[in-house]
């Protein structure tokens, strides 16, 4: 078992457009925030990144980052698993403090997409899909993604009304959520009626392009209880599993199997159920990502999501609440930071004093990333002590 | 003090221009090798990779190279640090299995880099610079390079035939490593008539273009001792530093103080000093990133390394043998799997089973392996036990 690891600050900036800031600027927004919150300054750190070398034309983020915060001579990784990655880099800063390593690591995940033309993103997004296998034929991330949608719909008979309930409740949890890309109340009919991405996903079934940083810092026992927070919120399961990157590689289309592979490993360590989980953040790139993930983290049994989300669960005031932050859709999805905004949101959860929507005195929270469709999936779990 | 990793198998594939293979397939290549020779197989992969997103557009290479493997389901990561990719992934892995988290871990560097015009191929290596202070302006990295062999030649008084004798001697060391890309002796009037890449860096100064992947097996002891090789070649010692990517920023350009950071705490770690390594493997992107890692190491003093070098010190024969594999200069620098070439290399000299020219009972090795100019610094020191 290994040691100990706790969660000692969290910090992130609002997601959107930001056409004054770059990555390091956006880095050292939530950076500040992290080590103001946690009040110790981290003795390494990993940053989590999917696109700078596409659209910024940077390598070694891990070195250009830390030497920009101050921290120069430091440990400084990059870890990247396309949208997955800051869920990566969550489990990979994990075990250098878990090792003894490292006392303390920051992870900052951090990404820059707005700037470009759309075409250009569009096209740095689908890096995330197999390049010989699926980008060479002309499919889109979305395509891809829209083979999964309509094999879910049809198989378990499931309408198009039952999965728009989940971005309607997206955007309405963001609305109190100071970070969040979208405030905008939506409705059923108007995510049916928005401009058709790649049939059957519309416009409002998917999350928007943005910038954003967030920023956590982990800790061994001993130097949390030197921080601000002491030892509250801890580690209590990570789990990392990986698919083929190409679907037609898969067994099946209506399920993302390394995620329930990563979930068990992680429940397992933190010697917890779903049933245990107060509230979860879950990777919603798609309203179809939800619906497989609420089953593969085990939430709802198979082809069950999206028939009882539409009936009320996951709501607020449910267990789980799943995406007070309004996920991806809504509170926004700068690629390889989402995962660190999920434990930055969590972290303050268990804490009590998340700025947004708040689930009341939860216990146990939940992280769930995914890279591509499915191919790097982790899951982190924290616990209130 | 973290548990305590073995590096219980390794495997390679000749660097050069493999038309006829893949990422992938490179990849596979390097690994075969490595399970054979371990007689186990790993528990979890981390990839090192610089160029993918660049030169083949795929992101999420440890999704991708896992589940081509067979390792579907299992964690993989994918780190990046420029041409420091490959000793990064090796501190990874090995925080991966010293924490607890996985019995084993196979690290895979893997490049492909031919197959492409070389303007191609130089841009996505001035990635490796600050795409803002220095790409922008027109600066290539053998042109940032320049800068820090003339100031080193002038300041130290050093002569071009000084320099040459590590090219020279990479070439010579080269001729009986089966998995080299150069098997050419040359003489240091080759080296000083060879062409002008950018002044006073010629031709013969400068690590070639090729394709290659190398694999090593991180494992506990527990794991270890199941192993073919049992728990023979321990980690002792692993330092990650990072500097700024722009050199601008650097109080000096005529040495990698990152580089003399990461060594001493690996020595530190091991319990070991420079005088105790029997055989080292180094960067030597160019001639002058060798010298000034020899002085970063601690193997001369500042501005010594050539002129001792040229005296005969480092050759074969000599405590510690530098790259007795031929080195980036003559092996060959698939950027981001030359760092796992280094641990593959040195784990067969301790073994007694390398196919090159072998350091007789060698008892200390250390690798350095460093991305851009000195950003990213990663020291890793092997004990045969």
């Amino acid at each position: 078992m290994p040691a100990r690891v706790y969660v000692v600050g969290a910090g992130m900036t609002k997601v959107g457009r930001h056409f004054d800031k770059g990555l390091v600027e956006l880095a050292a927004e939530a950076y500040d925030a992290a080590v103001e919150d946690a009040g110790i300054e981290p003795a390494g750190i990993v940053v989590a990144n999917m696109m700078a070398g596409s659209l910024q034309g940077q390598d070694s983020l891990g070195a250009l980052i830390a030497s920009s915060l101050g921290l120069r001579y430091r440990p400084a990784l990059h870890v990247e698993a396309a949208c997955g990655s800051g869920g990566a880099a969550v489990y990979t800063a994990y075990s250098l403090v878990a090792s003894g390593l490292l006392p303390s690591v920051v992870v900052i995940g951090v990404e820059k997409m707005t700037d470009y033309p759309t075409a250009i993103v569009t096209e740095a997004l689908a890096q995330a899909a197999d390049a010989d296998y699926e980008v060479f034929y002309g499919a889109s991330f979305a395509a891809l993604n829209a083979l999964m949608m309509r094999l879910y719909m049809r198989r378990y008979g499931v309408s198009r009304d039952e999965m728009s309930e989940w971005p309607v409740m997206m955007h309405e949890n963001a609305l109190s959520n100071p970070y969040a890309q979208l405030h905008k109340r939506i409705t059923r009919r108007m995510v049916a009626e928005s401009q058709v991405v790649a049939d059957p996903i519309r416009l409002l079934d998917s999350s928007p392009i943005g910038d954003g940083a967030a920023a956590v810092i982990l800790a061994s026992e001993e130097e949390a209880v030197r921080s601000k927070w002491g030892a509250t919120v801890e580690v209590a399961g990570v789990g990392l599993a990986v698919d083929t990157v190409e679907l037609s590689n898969r067994e099946a289309l209506d399920e993302v199997p390394a995620l329930g592979e990563a979930a068990r490993r992680a429940y397992s360590m933190a010697g917890l159920g779903p049933g245990d989980i107060d509230v979860a953040e879950i990777h919603d790139a798609f309203t179809i990502t939800a619906m497989l993930s609420i089953e593969a983290l085990g939430f709802a049994g198979k082809g069950e999501a999206a028939k009882q989300l539409a009936r009320g669960r996951f709501h607020p005031g449910d267990k789980p609440t799943l995406n007070p932050s309004g996920g991806l859709k809504a509170r926004g999805h700068p690629v390889g930071a989402t995962g660190v905004y999920q434990v930055a949101e969590l972290t303050m959860q268990l804490r009590g004093d998340y700025p947004g929507l708040r689930v009341e005195d939860a216990r146990n929270a939940l992280a769930s990333n995914i890279g591509g469709d499915g191919s790097t999936t982790t899951v982190i779990i924290l616990r209130r002590r």
